[in-house]
């Protein structure tokens, strides 16, 4: 027998993608499915940044340097002074999206059996990379009653041992919404400090802070060593199929160590890094749009989700996603039912349930993930769909069921 | 102390690029460098597959399938069909450069401290990619006096332990250019089977091989299950820097995990996509103009080689590689002299140490290799350059000596 890797074994398969062949199925059906299951935007990448791959003159599109072109590296220099961080052209590496940003951090940084802890919800595909890496995630449960604030530091203090490496951040947060306050900043530098671990800062999002400040990881002085930024254009530009992100650290060994990975695979894709350079060049204000937009989806989506018997929704400060409590009784069910058992008007709404989020069993099992991706008359319709749902969905639970459910 | 990680650390750095700075020097000098060092073509990337980027008809750039996009994938399908090989769409899963299916191949099919047996010397990157998945690489020799023909398979048999898994091959060769013979492929087909190992298939150079019938490991009956082809356009289209790869499979236990991987880094580059599946449609005279020019620059280059007294290169069969026995003492310190201290009209070449494709210490020392990516009259005068060189060179061994130290 030919066997299969343990890793490869154990590799989760993709929390938010495992419902695709419902809604595939939904379609045939000739069903409208509204997607608010996952967080590609429907906004329009710049057509600026398009037109630089059209108008870029390449005779032969050779491997570029293995930290990505100098010129594009340079320009996000600027780009980050703008948004108070500062680092040198020689502190980026870029790479085939945050996704790689995030592996190279994790074998850059971590050994097999260390452990990284990650307040939970978080980004399902950490736990992919992790895997990937041998590494244990050890997540620390934030509440929707706090709208996902950072737990009590008290909480990390309990879990961190002699194996804990690293603490991993994502904000404005996938797939609370929620953004870390300056405070909340500042503990986790501070613990970080403490017990000598690496912050892994997933900032994909930053652009799209509501209400409260940004703070990036990069901010936090006397923390210049222990940071890794792990960024991207997917979110920022609506760009996310070109797969172009970028590492940003101060701390040369740990530069140098991803460098040897990156020269592995040789180098970032070419002409997504002249997409990422034109971007630099649009002017400040393109953010006014999008960001306004956004604001506007996520102001109609809380009220109309909190205006449903039995449903909550804190408001999120930032990014474009939402976890919602539901009256359901299990979320996987409930998501698999509106696609494969529901219409209203001929139309349905895909979400992802919030097990896929969480590294405790068992937790998120009345919760999803919305992401406020589609315009706001989508976002009516999808609301009216769920709204429908909830009052004839077979597995409905009370609302004081829930609550007793939620104080267990 | 944060440390860096045991593998991070074990990581090599790309032997190919460490001469980098001196080239640089050499150039601030005003001395002009003729790169054979690395295996990027000067040929142009065909212009209808960079416009059919530019005429694509995009609004927003989205994630495309973690597999790639299935238009591009059936497309493939027809191309495989052409060079004898038989697959379906779902057991292509489009990856970023052929780097990431070497990447997905390992760990997906490898445990930490499982062997792979590479025929040395070898593209010194499957290093960098055992290092991360944490495999052990176990070299065979292959002798520039044969040409770098295939080991005894009777070598292989010696180091064949319970913690073997796989093999890997190229061919046409990367760092040799040698095309492994029907009967070869045969052969590593038995042992493969008879030991139950997987063989990966480097076949980023099959469009070139000049002498001889190309043979691809999924031309192998009855190996259908242990093949993993491991594919790019880097080299077939002359686009190195787009990072548009394939890992092709019948294996559908090994896809399926490979999928896994692939979920978690979300989708291989967009824009590199519309390239790749455009460039399927290429007339199929399309290779006839790159592969008589490389032809050429293969018959020009070897002749050059062999006349320099005390040079030895085989003539190989495919790629855009050779590798020659010099009547040196030391290839590293030779390839930095060639840039640092030597200069012919003010010019010099660079090559590639022959030490950075071995994995056996010590090997490699008089050899280097020569990538014949620059045309007729730049590849001329790289050659007087190093004829020249060889002529004034401090560390010169006679040609006797040489052949001592080879039976040694």
């Amino acid at each position: 027998m030919l066997n299969i890797s343990i890793r490869g074994n154990a590799m989760p398969a993709s929390p938010i993608r495992k419902l695709v062949p419902y809604a595939e199925n939904a379609k045939k059906k000739g069903i409208k499915v509204y997607h608010l299951n996952i967080g590609q935007p429907d906004i329009e990448t710049p057509p600026a940044i398009l037109d630089a791959v059209r108008n870029a003159d390449i005779k032969t599109l050779e491997y570029s340097h293995s930290a990505g072109n100098e010129s594009y590296r340079k320009k996000l220099v600027e780009y980050y002074k703008k948004v108070g961080i500062t680092v040198t052209a020689d502190q980026i590496l870029l790479t085939t999206g945050g996704s790689e940003a995030i592996q190279f951090g994790f074998f850059t940084c971590l050994n097999p059996g260390d452990e990284v802890i990650i307040p939970e919800p978080f980004y399902a595909n950490y736990n992919g990379f992790a895997c990937a890496a041998g590494v244990e995630v050890v997540p620390i449960t934030s509440n929707i009653e706090t709208g996902f604030a950072l737990p009590p530091i008290a909480e990390f203090e309990k879990v961190i041992t002699n194996k804990t490496k690293a603490i991993v951040i994502c904000s404005p947060n996938n797939p609370t919404g929620y953004l870390y306050t300056r405070a909340e900043m500042e503990e986790l530098k501070e613990i970080c400090i403490k017990h000598n671990l690496y912050l892994f800062s997933d900032e994909a999002y930053r652009e799209f802070c509501y209400d409260g400040e940004y703070v990036s990881a990069m901010h936090l002085e006397g923390l210049e060593q222990h940071v890794i930024l792990m960024d991207t254009i997917s979110k920022r530009y609506s760009a996310c199929g070109a797969r172009m992100g970028a590492f940003v650290t101060k701390n040369k060994a740990v530069y140098d160590t991803a460098m040897k990975f990156a020269q592995a695979r040789l180098s970032p894709p070419g002409l997504a890094q002249i997409m990422g350079e034109a971007a630099v060049d649009l002017p400040d204000s393109y953010f006014d749009a999008p960001k306004s937009e956004y604001l506007r989806r996520r102001n109609l989506m809380v009220k109309r989700l909190n205006a449903i018997p039995g449903v909550f929704c804190p408001n999120p400060g930032g990014a474009f996603y939402a976890i919602a409590r539901l009256p359901i009784d299990d979320s996987d069910k409930f998501c698999q039912w509106l696609l494969e058992d529901f219409s209203y008007n001929n139309q349905t709404v895909m979400l992802a349930p919030a097990t896929g989020f969480y590294g405790t069993q068992g937790l998120g099992k009345n919760e999803v993930r919305l992401a406020y991706v589609l315009n706001l008359e989508a976002l009516e319709a999808a609301m009216d769909c769920l709204e429908k749902a909830l009052e004839i969905y077979p597995g409905k639970v009370a609302i004081e069921e829930m609550a007793a459910t939620a104080i267990k």
